[in-house]
């Protein structure tokens, strides 16, 4: 401490989490912003660079040799918060610090240029310039390059007028050069912070939810992996990236439910995915009346072959009839009867559910079969999994879990099924979670969509959560679609999937279904959850090629609608227009969303945009291209007139763009 | 990690700095919120206390034995935030940490409540009741007292019918008794947070600001600390606690400033006393003008019999005069001809100020006898000390100088005076020093002040940074106060005393001085710092009763106006009225001050008070006694009706009572 000549302090470095107990999320190859406060005594600038490298932080991030570690320098965006953009090459842990340090030669330069304008005699201070890149030349590790340039700086430094020197001095590439060599010794290093960089997919992705049991069903004869098949190819033609699939374990028998969630089971009824286990076996095995687990790899590679991915569902509880029931009954939670516990949700009870019991005094032996069951899905090939209800399972499971995984499969994802109480839900994220559910499907009105969007993209949740958009799930069948009409399905969809980095869809979105259990639920009468539910997909209603324009769009645009970071909600005038732009961190690629929330309506309004956000200038006018309906408006200036009639036409899809 | 049965998260803790690399701010006997996050899976409730103790936090909190720590229980304030309110007994190093568990009893009694309002047998249920407190009864370290509780409550469980039994199982004694008693195996504990806790007027505090030489001056020739002990009592009559003196120490000759900073110094010019060292010595020398170190001794002791402590400026730079400069010349910066760099702020010189150069390869004699001066005058008696632009001084030297200070000396107080960016005024306060300088003569507008009181009071700032309202100082004559007229100084001190933990003044205020060196400079003329100026302190004209009352009634109200944390802005029709309330944890002593903004014309309006705030009941009047007209109001709910004419009432300082 005592006589410590480092100038600069580092705080309030984002992206963090927890105070770098746990890591912050990355995406390789997509931009991430660092962002600090550096500060320092006195009014000299700084320089401020970030350091970063592969693997888990370094103790002393200082000591890494430079050749391990890339560097990235940071610019100042005022109220002394300076900002760099990484962009990690490579999956897995990642880490950086953020340096700085007091800029002598900018300093120097900044006042030599001020008294030289005042009149003094600057004949001293160019010799202070000598001075700098003498001690330069002093320096171990200045390439040679360097050194000749410096040695030809000292000479400059001292020939001709002094209007001369200070000029010669003031070439960018000579104060690019005092910055590269100057004097780290006295440089602040910030501790090293973790990073968990995802394969690309983990940011930027469309999921479509099917019932495999349900396609080529003809009931009560169930459908097969293999009939199952035969959807893939649609799914791909609608643009979607991962096809996810509800549990296709064996499912129990004792206290099954009939449709509806009835009680009272009927033959034939096939019984809920999510009571898992009975004879044929547990969370490892696959429902006979689906096939075997040779038909299971087989779908697996055909979905690969349509372009799609298959995603997995883990969901840690048992029927009464799993066989870690009778093998495991520590696992479980037992009543002072001897009997086991089964879930309730007092006074409701579900027989039909046994809880796992994570308390149990056999944890350690519990954790390492939970962790079994996933990695054995992932030998055989699968990579995404949606982990159903985790906020009822202990944090610090999840947290040992995903690390275990990932270490074995780096490109694992892992999407979060929590509609839980905010706190619970950034937890989830922060211990690792790839993406989470939100809360995007309760949020409709103009102000509820403006918070929320600007809440996960702009608050500091950004550095661990990535939301996931739903226009529906099988448990969710909201009430502005129940009621809404077609044009709320395209309206829903177009905000998703245009404002959500990643969204997602429950089958039968496309063909309008709507029916709710009973009016104030969102439940789906005769739920695929209880039934098969052969559908036909091609109903001249279907809005798939709706939905296929939408996820074309998004990958035409993939570089604007992975960057969360950059959202940004402009005004537009009344209640019924929301106005949102996507765009890529150099502005290259900007989309502008403007949707008429009302399905019922038409609403016309006038948009004020935010042109510094959209890197366009208010000067000229600019070209709006309309992905949607192929339309090019010319624009200017932040005011530009908008008319939304749903019937037809729910949403402009903006391709921004200025010559 | 593996089993890990720790079912808790703690996140998001307060107060903290820089994730406890730093103390938080606390102060002796004044309340200290301590909140964080802490989630579970599930919904079962929680339990949640703080640990703490004095002395460096440990690094395993958790094995501080219970007799070193002690314990306060966290309540929940919804959005899984929890709250506990801290009394440090004593001054020094003191750390916290926050802990949590599921709250095993209390899930068990609601659950038991529904159930048995279904119309559930609960008779198993009750019987797991009996197993938690068996459990507990096998547990060491359980009192006697308690041991006997638990076993009478396993007979209560089991006898009688279920709902006596349901009510004895939820009897507050008894949900105490299993709380106390429960199994801490498995709770989470956070690593533990620094504090610093200062003494009380750390947080309250009233300064005014005085130069000595001033006082019983007949220019040319100087006043002493002799003729100055003249002024203590009637500073202590006007209410203020701490009377700080601008530097004391012998002035350099050369380069001199006169009058109204003029580069032509007159014979008799005393010179700035910022102009530090000369041939009597340096900074622990007094200038002979004001007499010996036995009557600078002889001041402090007439000031703490006046109830006063002196508070000396702490200003790191140097005359050409300083017995430094020829002493140790690596301690100031050299130009290449060898000259010792005088202070620039290009173009401008001021030549007679040599700084500190803080980057010599001296550094550690250098802050040794940097501190040796603090050291030396706090050997005097000196408890305070007013820091000079601290913010041109290397932030690391000011961590080690207060840590140094304050080892011996826990009782002292620094006061930064670093009037700039606010990343760097924050770094300060976050490095240690107890009170700031702060932005408020210049927030002067309705929306300034409230944006500003509740960034100090509401944000995470409010950890760290104490902020110090000085309504003047000898280089801030605001243009408010130029032009507002006696009003203006009323308004203004009304504001700092009542809305501000502290305040400050610097002589002179009293009496309305109020000309500027020119239009639109915040200089006085006939500056103070460079001339010497006698007073009459009995000019008919003089506001120090109305001062002398606001000092009276911080002090009948401490426990109010101690408590940043509960300060409140209200809202008040129109833009010329302000209403802050300030008040007790407790809110058994609660102060409104209602503010005519405008000092020229009368404004009324209509209160919107925020009654859950202020803890009154809006369907019974309530008393509002103005401490400074002493009359008394009745008022009733949220509206009230307010009016205040500038030309003799300026604001309310409403004392709020309920019966």
């Amino acid at each position: 401490m005592l006589g410590d000549r480092r100038r600069v302090f580092v705080a309030e470095i984002r992206p963090v989490v927890d105070g770098g107990a746990l890591e912050a999320k990355a995406i390789q190859g997509v931009p991430l912003p660092v962002r600090a406060t550096l500060v320092a005594d006195g009014h000299d600038p700084l320089v401020a660079w970030v350091r970063h490298g592969p693997g888990e932080p370094p103790a002393g991030p200082g000591s890494v040799p430079p050749r391990r570690a890339g560097e990235e320098p940071m610019l100042a965006e005022g109220n002394d918060r300076y900002v760099a953009w990484l962009t990690a090459p490579a999956t897995g842990q990642w880490w950086f610090s953020v340096c700085g340090m007091p800029d002598d030669y900018g300093a120097w330069l900044r006042d030599l240029r001020i008294r030289f304008l005042a009149g003094q005699d600057i004949t001293l201070e160019l010799e202070e310039g000598v001075l700098m890149a003498r001690h330069r030349l002093g320096l171990r590790g200045v390439p040679a390059a360097d050194r000749a340039a410096l040695r030809s700086l000292v000479k400059t430094l001292r020939a001709g007028d002094a209007e001369a020197r200070l000029v010669a001095a003031e070439q960018p590439a000579v104060v690019e050069l005092m910055r590269r060599t100057a004097d780290r010794s006295f440089a602040t290093v910030s501790p090293a912070l973790p990073l968990w960089v995802d394969r690309p997919r983990a940011g930027f992705s469309a999921w479509y939810e099917m019932f495999p049991r349900s396609e080529g069903a003809d009931p009560p004869r169930s459908g097969t992996f293999r009939s199952a098949e035969g959807r893939l190819s649609m799914i791909a033609s609608m643009g979607f990236d991962i096809v996810y699939l509800p549990p296709i374990h064996p499912i129990g028998t004792a206290h099954r439910k009939g449709r509806n969630n009835s009680l009272e089971v009927q033959s034939g009824d096939p019984g809920s995915p999510w009571a898992i286990g009975g004879a044929g076996g547990g969370h490892s095995a696959v429902h006979p009346d689906l096939g075997t687990l040779d038909d299971f790899d087989h779908f697996v590679a055909a979905a690969r072959e349509a372009g799609l991915e298959v995603a997995l569902d883990y969901a840690l509880q048992c029927s009464p009839d799993h066989p870690w029931v009778t093998e495991h009954p520590q696992w479980f939670r037992h009543r002072p009867d001897g009997s086991i516990r089964y879930a309730e949700n007092p006074p409701k009870r579900y027989q039909d559910i046994y809880p796992i019991n994570f308390d149990t005094d056999d944890a350690a032996a519990l954790w390492i079969a939970l962790r079994d069951v996933m990695l054995f899905w992932a030998r055989r090939g699968v990579r995404a999994f949606r982990v159903d209800n985790p906020h009822t399972k202990p944090f610090r499971f999840w947290e040992w879990l995903l690390r275990e995984v990932r270490g074995a499969y780096p490109e694992a994802i892992f999407l979060a099924e929590a509609f839980t109480r905010p706190a619970v839900m950034q937890r989830l994220a922060k211990l690792g979670f790839s993406q989470s559910y939100t809360y995007f499907t309760w949020r409709n009105s103009k102000w509820e969509l403006e918070e929320y969007l600007r809440e996960l993209a702009q608050t500091a949740e950004a550095d661990w959560f990535r939301p996931n958009f739903w226009v529906n799930t099988p448990d969710i069948l909201h009430a502005a679609l129940q009621h809404g009409g077609p044009s709320a399905f395209r309206m829903r969809a177009a905000i998703a999937a245009i404002t959500g980095p990643s969204w997602g869809m429950y089958s039968g979105y496309e063909l309008l279904e709507s029916t709710a259990l009973r009016e104030g639920s969102e439940e789906y009468l005769d739920s695929e959850k209880y039934q098969l539910k052969p559908r036909d997909w091609n109903a001249p209603w279907s809005i798939a090629p709706f939905i296929a324009t939408l996820n074309a769009i998004r990958r035409r645009h993939e570089t604007a609608i992975a960057q969360l970071h950059t959202l940004h909600v402009h005004h537009v005038s009344g209640d019924n227009l929301l106005c949102v732009s996507r765009s890529s961190i150099d502005r290259s690629d900007v989309l502008l969303l403007v949707v008429n929330l009302d399905p019922h309506q038409t609403h016309d309004g006038v948009t004020w945009l935010d042109l510094d956000a959209l890197g366009i200038s208010a000067t000229r006018p600019f070209e709006a291209d309309d992905e949607l309906s192929g339309e090019t408006f010319t624009w200017q200036g932040p005011e530009n007139y908008v008319r939304l009639d749903p019937s037809w036409r729910v949403a402009h899809v903006l391709h921004l763009r200025q010559s």
